[in-house]
């Protein structure tokens, strides 16, 4: 029997040198394809993708053009409108991926609402900006006029922040576990999922502006349709002790408390790769195994010959 | 056993009164839940919708607020925006509408590829007015720059057209009868899909602006599902002879070659009754029923009691 995998692919991944039309875009999700096609032989496959640059012009073309016959989607729907854009370039390179093989692939992208809680303390402190800059006059009036929090962003102008909450939830998650069982490649919880939370008495789904994490998001799709090894494929082989100095050394095959305890001694950064050793330690202590690397490396990591493994020792 | 059924809905049905806002298409889809969530109890369903108004605002956004950095996404890719927002807002309804009746609904939007021929006639007459308007010497300007075919479009401008072709195949069609079979309400084919053909030599996808018509690609998604009925959900009960005039009548239960009959006399406008009459018929001469009906007779037209009902005699 194959082993089930999830992979969590950054969405900057998709953008080399910053290069943003849908063509480049595409030739890069081409290369992800070929490897991803290539796994498929030894691997049930679930790829959950990030959506950071994408989603960010979405909405500021959105914003910038907004009209009341046109007016801007919300970022919850600017969310799902980029899962259905990332989702179609992923998928079409895994079909020509295959066809290169004289193979015909089965895959396919499911649009997907990510819960989270609405007393996650997230909300009470957003602090992930989105969206356009604006100069600061600009910026509250909008946020006046949209009940938005607005913040300084780096000496770099005004923005919006919104919350970035835990995923708790994936309301898709049988139908994508359907797929995965009938052999299908599946596209899923792209951008960490369109984030909705339940309403209190009726348990109402509702999407809510804030932004999840797409590697906790995709551990916990790992965790929901029984994956062996969850991967957040990263743009480095390995995560590093001391990365950037000459003392620097690289992490291979550690144990969830040698993880934690180097991540107690600050090593690893916030909005860096401290989400990614959370979420590979996070399943690793739920029994499976948790692996970061880079695309290079990727199939030699899942046979344990490279990247940082971790497992509950 | 289920009867299985797809369903083509108008994506101006989402619009109610021109309102474009989010909030008002989701409210909206929550009427539309409600309906597929009371014929899922009888019905295996396939949902497949237009995307006229919302692939519009698309393209205007991303074309009025293109830049280097955020570059404007091509039509082919903004149709898969338009698939991940309104299969969104669609499966949240349903989601919502299964609580009410205090169960959990089996509901995933599959983003789907339609594969067109590039020999395709349409191709060489393009037709299709998308995006916003233009003065003439912009838009031969914007012509020239991108390869744009544009035309004056009934007075109010000129615009971008382009090609309607025909759907020969759905490249995610295992997956979707896959989730089908296993009890899932599928939202497929938005927009009548994303466009892509297939290159002559390796047969490789690729997108191409073109738009499909929903109730074609939605016909084609019945027949490759081996769906038992076809309908198209439009905003009248019935197909009219005469309409609007006081002779009119409506149709009921026709054979196709009454209804071809009818066809020929000039009765059913293009861009309006035509192509839902023409994929009813499609379909009902490989055997299976078309109908044509209101969101409001759907469920009695299902049983042969409303709405304009195609068999093959």
């Amino acid at each position: 029997m194959k082993k089930r995998i999830v992979l969590a692919l950054g969405g900057n991944a998709l953008q080399k040198n910053g290069e943003a039309t849908a063509e480049a875009q595409k030739q890069v999700a081409n290369q992800v394809g070929e490897v991803v096609a290539d796994l498929a032989d030894k691997y049930e496959i679930v790829l959950a993708h990030g959506n950071g640059p994408q989603v960010g012009n979405i909405l500021i073309h959105e914003e910038v053009a907004s009209t009341k016959e046109a007016p801007a989607m919300p970022l919850e729907t600017a969310v799902a409108m980029s899962q259905g854009q990332i989702g179609y370039w992923l998928t079409q390179a895994i079909n020509n991926a295959y066809l290169k093989k004289g193979k015909t692939a089965k895959v396919a992208t499911v649009v997907s609402q990510v819960v989270v809680d609405k007393d996650d303390a997230a909300f009470k402190n957003p602090s992930k900006p989105i969206g356009q800059f604006y100069s600061e006059k600009e910026a509250k009036v909008l946020a006046k006029k949209n009940g938005w929090t607005v913040k300084e962003d780096a000496g770099r102008g005004w923005r919006r922040v919104v919350a970035s909450p835990k995923p708790v939830d994936i309301v898709e998650k049988k139908a994508i576990l359907d797929l995965v069982k009938d052999g299908t490649i599946v596209i899923a919880a792209g951008g960490g999922g369109i984030p909705v939370y339940r309403t209190k008495v009726l348990k109402r789904l509702k999407g809510v502006d804030a932004v999840i994490d797409k590697d906790y998001a995709a551990e916990k799709m790992a965790e929901l349709v029984g994956a062996d090894v969850f991967v957040s494929v990263t743009a480095v082989a390995n995560v590093y002790i001391n990365y950037g100095f000459p003392e620097q050394s690289a992490i291979g095959t550690v144990s969830v408390e040698e993880m934690e305890g180097l991540k107690k001694f600050g090593y690893f950064k916030a909005g860096s790769m401290l989400p990614k050793v959370e979420a590979a330690v996070t399943f690793a202590k739920k029994g499976g195994t948790g692996i970061i690397t880079d695309i290079d490396n990727l199939a030699e990591a899942l046979v344990g010959k490279a990247g940082t493994i971790i497992k509950n020792s």
